[in-house]
């Protein structure tokens, strides 16, 4: 229903402009011309009461005077006019609103962006914008904006929250030859969202991969469950990710960056491939529009010259797929195209002497053979070869092969010739570029989509109602007390009822308790004060440790009473908490945030340096699944550390990533309570005997 | 005398073509060709027994029948017949061989290599190549190449070690627009090396900037005090950088690659710039060739669209120039350019109504402004905009400021007209380029270069005699030993004598000599096995430590003798050596290797997980200066530590740096001697308090 919807507003049969005009400039006439020059074979329906035509189209005063349906509205009217006129397109049956018009939550006017989007709910209308370009559609010759053209046509599509930037990437398709079918300028984002459009993506056939320009998302649960299910590969270009660039991003759009790391961790768990700049946003994009995923780690790299060969080896370790030798077998099949001072290995190098049946036969070889899973095919402009005939016999190599499951990109080095076939081959659906750093950065997102495509995580966590139960009453009891922050005992019987093992503790009012819980916990025990007013407990003299018996035990707690009180004489004192002593272990961070984009995400570092000066730290948007935790667990730059480095032996990594789950678990059931929490440390012993939070931390939301 | 040599063999008033042919397809053929085509006007002297004229030229059967002289010989004969033909040009009085001929190193033929080496020096001749496309320069229209033409001309120049690339790279030139005056192949580099080309090109009035694309250098010293020398920007392309790729590089070339860090250190040495890829390549080259270095931080961002803007604020931040705010004088000055919407922080935005005006105020303003360091200008193309003007602007702007002292970088995003405007600006000298993130990578190399040229280390470090009279003694009695690994009192002994305190070591051969020089150390003290038949000491429990008073020492004497007999019968025991027992401090690692491209070469890091885990190291080739020594400690991930972090007081890093430069020297002096060496563990302690090497190694060369 919602689909059919945006459909009638992104692809209409009919469109009123209101705010027509027939003054050139304006923007209510740019777009009139925009549709007309651009070929659009719907209805057009300029709305103002001033004219009678534009541009030789028939003009409306007002909506209702309209005869026929209206499936889409441009808005280009005043931002004070919006509410009038969307309450008309409602009472006329107008289906969505492209509004252009901006003067909204951008210079702070969120209520006026309120009260139409209510508008819009009321009769069933959608709205994009405000605070537009636009949106165009090379298939339906519709261009409902005023970019002064349709982009080059293509199969991937483009959403940008920039404006300014869609006009000039419109053009550019123009200029670097690659097309886009649909150009969307998603604004303020008062309604349709980007999760809204990959949804509507999904059965556009005219679009065969998403591109997005985000400078910051409103839902970014939302957009992680919509781009996850994406049938269709993302491309996201994230700007503002630097600390000032977040800043700009801010005053920008009005919308709120989150931290570049978490949203580094959240396009991973959404499937989203990342663009570092313009360039790559167009190189990524030309290569997962018209390539497969690549679904293993053998890439074969061939090439007619050495020196280019290195750059794409190079490359390919930086960028994640470090090229392997080919088997023998597959070696010796190629041997059979090069000359005796070639190399069959990886780099394959055919050497200068490459013409057009060495290059045909060696691609069709390379890309049948049952090793290959992606295929990197350079070459270097020489004077005794022709590029274009090279750039054929490569297509028809592939062609012939039959393959169509293996991803091949494609790098010339050369002048006009060279840049003649680069176009070519592009047109025919073989992504080819300039530098061999690209033709390999281009498959290692086509190879990075297939990883991601594997791990994606696909639970659908239930809430564990009896560990919330639980949680809910130490809550609710802090709450009354008027506390945000719950006491270490409160923290870690929550961590407990979500099967996180915690150091014993429990909390003794007198001498005798005291004495009662050590005996239950069992010496070596820690005492540490309990007080609202000591946060500095150690500052205070409030921590003993390894105590080892009853008479150490009544001594440590005298003393910590009285330098208690000498630290603060009228301290609320709830008592003292007595501890377990717990066995020294690798000491490891998890913590919570809730991330005011993508909710509760958890983070997850070694302890110690790793954490205070290498800032080693993963974050990934809770629910997390087994994999992913392993997940985290090897991308820390500590990674060694937990496999057992330097003669240690092996950490229990699956009783982490059990823990990791657990603790995704209960920020996520608890989201609307706790703001902030952590395990530190969160003690890992050797693996098979378990792990042990030994101090632990909640903050709730304030409410 | 030499620079005139070179003159003559690259910029040459007669040149002979030795094995010319009549042929087309033959090489011999393609250089006569050439040189007429791209209208060489000085003498051309086609040399073969078998031709009476070549393409109208009249040709000769020997060198010795040419009738006047001949500066440059292009050599083109079989490899065989390479000795007698150099012969020949030696009696003929070449000054220079330009020898395209293949057949030597590059296939295992050194000898002949070499043979033809020799011949030349003989006749005072140099040589280029052999194995080489050739020779071109613009601006004598001198292509003495198989090269089919000369590359678009401008002011930076190219040599390339791979041949097939130089000629794909030559045609590149026209389509990208990076103009180029001279174009060196240099192949094997049996004579004319790098370093000989950029002292050449110190003097090449046509040459503002050098490109250089190195799979492997043979004399990286020699490379380093070039190119540190060198009045010119020198960037260059590293290929083989990968674990893979350096092996692909080095069959491909003959040379052997070194390690990608030593490689990066020794540019960083040299003032060298990087670049990552052929496109970074011409980006930078054609930054570093038109713009003045960038002499501080305060980088301007000016713009005409948010997006742009902030995807150059993360550019900033990712190359290392993060953008900080302008002073609010400066800010008031812009605000008049832009309407109430615009933003005069930074990036400046004038928004999407900024026109050739507001562009020629805003840029002369922020060039002329004491502030301003550096300039990236970005311009979004909008329909209400015409890009050629906005360039034209730009550069009027520029040229009325009277500014010549700070670089600019643009970037415009559009389409065919953005792409003309693009072409244009470079063509006068502005350095434009489509995406934001190049510009701002462009400038950002020529801020790196201010900062080379600035922390050059221009020391001229003499030996120190009085330390290598007492370091040789120690190396020549251990090689009369026969041993090439020091024993760690030799070991300590050196690092002494170079001035790096070390903790106080004694070897005992009795229980009576242990006994006396624990007395004459101090209590505690270390024991330690010292026997060149166990390596292991500690497995052997031959470590004792902590020993704290006379009866101790007598106990662990006794018990480390009895184990060491128990754990090898026949081992020879040196004895017993007797350590000061060192307070605990901060462990790093300074370590040497003899690299096969930069000879000694100086490692380091911060000791324990640092360095095992994290492989946190950073070299230098030796001699360090002190100002590099403070950069290697400030470089590392781990850098907090010594600061201070974690609430410790800052470490003596002045005591350090000063350990760095002493341990530079050492292994500078002992070059011929010392293979490897390390003291690890080096302690460090709080500021003032200097530190200590508790363990030293040094393992002697081969002779």
């Amino acid at each position: 229903m919602d689909k059919k919807v945006l459909n009638k507003m992104l692809r209409p049969k009919s469109v009123a402009v209101v705010g027509a005009s027939a003054t050139p400039g304006k923007i209510g006439y740019s777009v009139i011309s925009n549709l007309l020059k651009d070929g659009y074979k719907g209805k057009i329906y300029p709305i103002n009461p001033k004219e009678s035509e534009i541009l030789g189209v028939k003009c409306y005063a007002e909506l209702k005077d309209v005869p026929g349906e209206i499936d889409s509205a441009v808005m280009c009217v005043p931002a004070k006019a919006m509410v009038e006129m969307t309450e008309e397109c409602g009472k006329k049956g107008v289906k969505g609103l492209i509004v252009i018009t901006s003067g909204f939550s951008e210079i702070g006017r969120k209520d006026l962006e309120d009260e139409i989007v209510n508008i819009a709910k009321r009769y069933g209308m959608r709205i994009l914008g405000p605070n537009i370009v636009g949106s165009l559609s090379n298939s339906d010759k519709f261009n409902g904006s005023f970019c002064p053209s349709l982009p080059l046509p293509g199969k991937a599509s483009l959403v940008s929250q920039s404006g300014a930037l869609l006009i000039a990437l419109a053009m550019a398709t123009w200029t670097r030859k690659v097309g886009f079918d649909k150009l969307i300028s998603i604004g303020n984002m008062a309604d349709v969202d980007f999760a809204d459009l990959i949804e509507w993506f999904n059965d556009d056939e005219d679009t065969s991969c998403v591109s997005l320009y985000i400078e910051g998302l409103k839902n970014g649960r939302r957009f992680i469950d919509a781009a996850k299910n994406s049938k269709k590969p993302i491309i996201a270009l994230k700007s503002g990710v630097s600390a000032h660039g977040a800043a700009a991003a801010a005053s920008h759009t009005g919308s709120l960056a989150g931290a570049a790391k978490v949203y580094g961790s959240a396009f991973k768990q959404a499937c989203v491939i990342q663009a570092s700049d313009l360039d790559n946003l167009f190189d990524r994009t030309l290569g997962l529009s018209s390539q497969p995923p690549m679904k293993g780690d053998n890439l074969l790299v061939l090439t007619n010259g050495g020196g280019v060969g290195v750059l794409a080896t190079d490359a390919a370790e930086r960028y994640g797929i470090p090229l392997k030798f080919a088997p023998e077998d597959v070696q010796a099949e190629m041997k059979k195209h090069m000359p005796e001072f070639g190399s069959a290995k990886n780099p394959v190098d055919m050497t200068g002497m490459a013409g057009n049946e060495w290059y045909y036969e060696t691609v069709k070889y390379a890309i049948s053979n049952k090793w290959t899973d992606g295929l990197v095919i350079l070459y270097c402009e020489t004077s005794i070869t022709n590029p274009h005939e090279i750039a054929e016999s490569i297509k028809r190599a592939i062609d012939d092969s039959g393959v169509k499951n293996k991803p091949v990109t494609v790098s010339f080095v050369g002048g006009d010739r060279s840049n003649e076939a680069i176009a070519w081959l592009n047109e025919h659906g073989i992504p080819a570029f300039f530098a061999p750093d690209v033709a390999v950065n281009v498959i290692a997102a086509l190879r990075e989509y297939a990883i991601l495509q594997e791990q994606k995580n696909n639970i659908h966590v239930k809430p564990n109602e009896k560990a919330m139960k639980k949680s809910m009453e130490i809550i609710e009891a802090a709450r009354k007390d008027g506390r945000t922050a719950l006491t270490e005992i409160e923290a870690k019987a929550i961590f407990e009822a979500y099967g996180m093992p915690t150091t014993k503790i429990a909390l003794a009012k007198t001498e005798e308790e005291a004495i009662a819980a050590a005996k239950k916990i069992g010496y070596p025990i820690v005492m540490k004060i309990v007080s609202p007013d000591i946060l500095h407990k150690s500052d205070a003299g409030g921590v003993k440790v390894n105590i080892k018996d009853e008479a150490a035990a009544r001594e440590a707690f005298n003393t910590i009473m009285k330098n208690a009180k000498a630290y603060k004489a009228d301290a609320n004192i709830h008592g003292i908490a007595v501890q377990e002593m717990a066995p020294w272990g690798t000491e490891v961070i998890l913590g919570s945030i809730n991330d005011p984009t993508f909710g509760p995400t958890l983070m997850f570092g070694l302890g110690g340096i790793f954490v205070e000066v290498l800032k080693d730290v993963t974050f990934r948007v809770s629910p997390v699944s087994s994999v992913e935790a392993m997940d985290m667990i090897n991308e820390i730059k500590g990674a060694k550390i937990l496999a057992g480095a330097r003669g240690e032996a092996p950490r229990d990594r699956k009783a982490l990533a059990n823990a990791i789950v657990n603790y995704s678990s209960m920020i996520l059931d608890l989201k609307d309570e706790i703001a902030e929490s952590d395990a530190n440390p969160f003690l890992v012993y050797a693996e098979g005997e378990g792990l042990k939070v030994a101090d632990a931390r909640i903050i709730l939301k304030k409410k």
